[in-house]
């Protein structure tokens, strides 16, 4: 208390269920399909266990894009968002939506749930006076704040106010902490088994859900953060894949032209063990948890297990924040626009 | 809801205990008295009955200063306001207040209770750790936000969370609207009679207090806007009163050197009604209150009874902001800052 | 130097050539012509001398509208602004234009010309680098602050840059202070006579244009503060105005059901003096610049010639900034954005 | 042009002195002096002669620190930094600073600059006005923005400012790219030879010095952002560095009470090449700079060579400018304040 600010009160939340499913493994209880629309990856993952995902069965919906600050893209996303949230929310003629827009508005990397409960077309104040246009459905938006600055477990808050207002359903908006360098502000999550903080790692907050709360509650994140390890991880695996890319790659005389447009990544290359042993030695011969885990114990007791955020996100959470809430105005109420 | 913004939803609440009582009058169950500590004029008014005023029985004390951008006056304001509110809170070891910032954090002159809040020392996640550091008081905080951005009547959040998270009293920081020009950014009410939005107009909102929530409720409020109709009739008396001053002043020769430097409005004159009459015709001879019914009726159905704020605002805001929520920190935890 | 900051310094600029002309008046020297042009009245005044109006030869161009919240009222203000623009800049393939944002970011009634940079789509960087896309021009922006917070007169800043890159014209976008109540937010004034604070009061800032800089500038200004002087004039001529419309209006027994709903000021009314002088004795005999003149020495002594902006003024000027910013785009680039 | 927003263009700034230079190397026309003061750590490096660390020959002061968010440290920085400034500047009775803030205000990690101007107490109007108050000197600041959103480049805004106004000498304020994740956000560089972009990568940013504009250039500059390819190489050394310590520490029977608490990069090991091979293979065999090269290529064909900043950037980005603003402010101008 020495301090003004306890950064540490700063976490951001949970992550992403494509990390833990993909399509080369065949999991029991686990559906899995995906497409691309309009340039727009989206993959759905239904679990109809519980399992060893940790993750509580549902459905996790995933939209994959290249680069949110281009308008045409923009404009994309936003159709499949919203088409995604329409098939999810339902909602019904007396149904009555409440927007939670958790995270900090003082942190720019937290700040994507209070940014799109600004523009939240709010409703509900004139359906209780009978004065709602035609065409809008009942909706109610909140910012709780995070419990750094509040004092108050932010659950806690919604519980009391769900309780009060008697929403008939809730969708939840949430910065993420990213499993993977590649996903970082390039994928928007939604489920229909809310904001489950359990998986996360120290982080005690009560989840809001279903059960919690005794309505449908849909979670829409987007990973805006990523832990320093999970970059070292990813590049000591990235090291090994160029390596072997290049190898099988260069013994083809045509490749020399091309070898720097090529994406190494987008290509499946057979590891070989050895050369990776050669290539990185004992670290080489970890597996990802393991090597994660390494990593970790190299980092944090020094201090520098940094969660970081690219230097451009003021730009990247605005446009965001834009496609989110213009989603979910669009999805809910009998409108179309693009602003 | 053609409109983005519904700007009539942006509404600023109550007013002050001051602008009805003065020394003047001497009122049945009301007792006054004033000082002035450090240059700062203090009012305690106590009403003992509810009365004619439509102010609730209670204690209201009001803080009136110069100029709240000035370093020196900031410092005196912070200890008086520190004392004031230490007197009326009395935190005892084991109470538990929650701060409320009412208004409107996008909205710079209602924006005060969300600008405090941001600075308030929360404790109370840490008492619940038992990791509160000797000298904190257990203290929580919220920024409810406004009707017009959640949909949800702002006093049925705050009843939702005192109901759950049981604080043993509640302090609402807010802006008001001034009853006069001379009030503008240069007053802060303090009362233990809550929020009480039925002596506004046409706001509805329900009430904040003891009544309704069941444990002390202390309000904190700064008058930050003013009606076009108020600016328009305290001006139509300082006409009258600047001709009299003027009149009754230039018999004395010795005055022309001093003129221009003198307050008109600091020296008590006596009213002469025909004077009055032949200097503002029919205008002169209505009260105070038939003076601002009728330019309420004149400006308002061509809509310019506008209410105003100075264009200074931003810079009046913070330094308002920063003053209260030091005095809070310091009258709470056993501490003594300035920043 | 006491304080931190010097309120004195944030002044705003400059007031509007139609408030000096009108329909009644027939002035030698000026051409004055008026349409309405999808609900927004368009007026174009053209001074052909220096005159007594204390306003330089050139265009001026007024656009009034009544609600710049409203959506389709958005749209039409920003073709109708965008066609005005282009018809007074002539853009040519090799042009090269300096956006100039007047005024303080810092505050919100005097952030429009910042806010305005903010979006320019600004190309010269890329120009130079061959990069330009096709149906982009050559354009650059900036904000050069004010003189309260930077310590340099704002001109100097402007002329060293204009100096520099040396750009074929320059338009300025500026808060203004408005002579009337009724245009408050409701008027964008452009002219070819560029800046011209010497019609200001005390304000001695240099003026930016074609003599002082040598190349044309456009000068785009919003009314976004008021003082409360002209509240109280405007004020006090409406009483007027209202008991004479009521006067006459009040013999024909049919207008009882509608009175309400007429605005006063709509129509046009005799004066008669004797009953002017009647309602507000002498305040009634006096003109304009007389009663002007009057309320200005009653409020300036005591402090409360406040210069004030509505309490909206957040949501106002950000809907104004985006109107502005898209109209300059849309008017240089080849491109028709709405956002 | 597609994008609204060329992020691109948000650059960061050059690098420090002190990473090129260390207690171990002894160089050439290198004077290097270190010392705590006050639980600061400041190095004093003076480049004699321009050489191999293509820095330019002058003063180099590097401030390093824990954390800027606790009180006690922040005072300690703003007293450290004011003697430091005070003894560069050693500002005369009449000489004029110009405060440049670099950087943009739209982008949290790159705002350093923009938010201590607005900070700094200028006093060159009043210097003007001959109304400078005693103990103040003649002072005046800007923020030119960034070329991404002026289209100019901002070396030519600033010198044409210069030119103008003519200030005696001129201090740079800017966010740097650190070039090790043990600096980020925990080090202040003052130097005195300007800010010199060519050190940075691709960016051609010309230079603000003594060289280019005629007046003594004083730097300040604090490393906000790293690469990713930098947090990566620094971690792979630390795997090495960790298992070093362990295998020479966990020989002592008594450190197994204490292991944990230990920060194993304070202490100095020799490195086992054979046992770096062993652990991290091929890539163990590598230097600093070809191991920097290897992850550079690895991660930027593939988009993720990021260039990232804490999450927590938003709190600390405040703190660093208070402590630098209060530190320019008391050491130009004759007072002592700590807010």
């Amino acid at each position: 208390m020495n301090k003004e600010v306890d950064l540490s009160k700063y976490q951001i939340r949970t992550d992403l269920a494509i990390d833990y499913v993909n399509e080369n493994k065949e999991l029991k209880g686990v559906k899995y399909k995906t497409e691309v629309v309009n340039g727009i990856k989206v993959t759905n993952v239904e679990l109809e266990l519980e399992n060893e995902l940790s993750k509580k069965k549902g459905k996790y919906i995933t939209l994959e894009f290249e680069d949110v600050t281009d308008y045409k893209n923009r404009d994309n996303i936003i159709s499949t968002l919203t088409f995604v949230l329409k098939k999810l929310i339902k909602p019904k003629k007396n149904s009555f939506g409440l927007i939670v827009g958790l995270g900090n508005d003082s942190s720019t990397p937290d700040s994507l749930g209070p940014l799109v409960v600004k523009d939240i077309i709010v409703t509900n104040h004139l359906y209780l006076l009978n004065e709602l246009s035609s065409g809008y459905k009942r909706l109610a938006a909140i910012s709780p704040g995070v419990m750094g600055e509040t004092g108050i477990e932010t659950s806690d808050i919604i519980e009391a106010i769900v309780k009060k207002v008697k929403p008939s359903y809730l969708i939840a908006v949430d910065s993420l902490a990213s499993k993977s360098i590649e996903r970082l502000n390039k994928t928007i999550q939604i489920t229909d088994t809310g904001i489950h903080p359990g998986s996360g790692v120290d982080n005690k907050r009560k989840e809001l859900s279903f059960e919690s709360l005794g309505i449908p509650v849909i979670a829409i994140g987007v990973p805006t953060v990523v832990d320093a390890s999970i970059i070292v991880s990813d590049t000591i695996n990235f090291i090994y894949k160029n390596y072997a890319f290049n190898k099988e790659y260069m013994k083809d005389p045509k490749s020399k032209f091309t070898f720097n447009n090529v994406n190494y990544l987008s290509k499946k290359i057979k590891e070989n063990k050895l050369d990776k042993e050669k290539l990185l030695g004992l670290v080489g011969t970890l597996d990802d948890e393991e090597l994660e885990a390494l990593i970790y114990e190299v980092l944090n007791p020094v201090g520098y297990n940094l969660m970081v955020t690219p230097k451009e996100i003021d730009f990247i959470i605005e446009k965001l924040s834009k496609v989110i809430s213009i989603s979910i105005n669009n999805s809910i109420h009998n409108i179309d626009r693009n602003k």
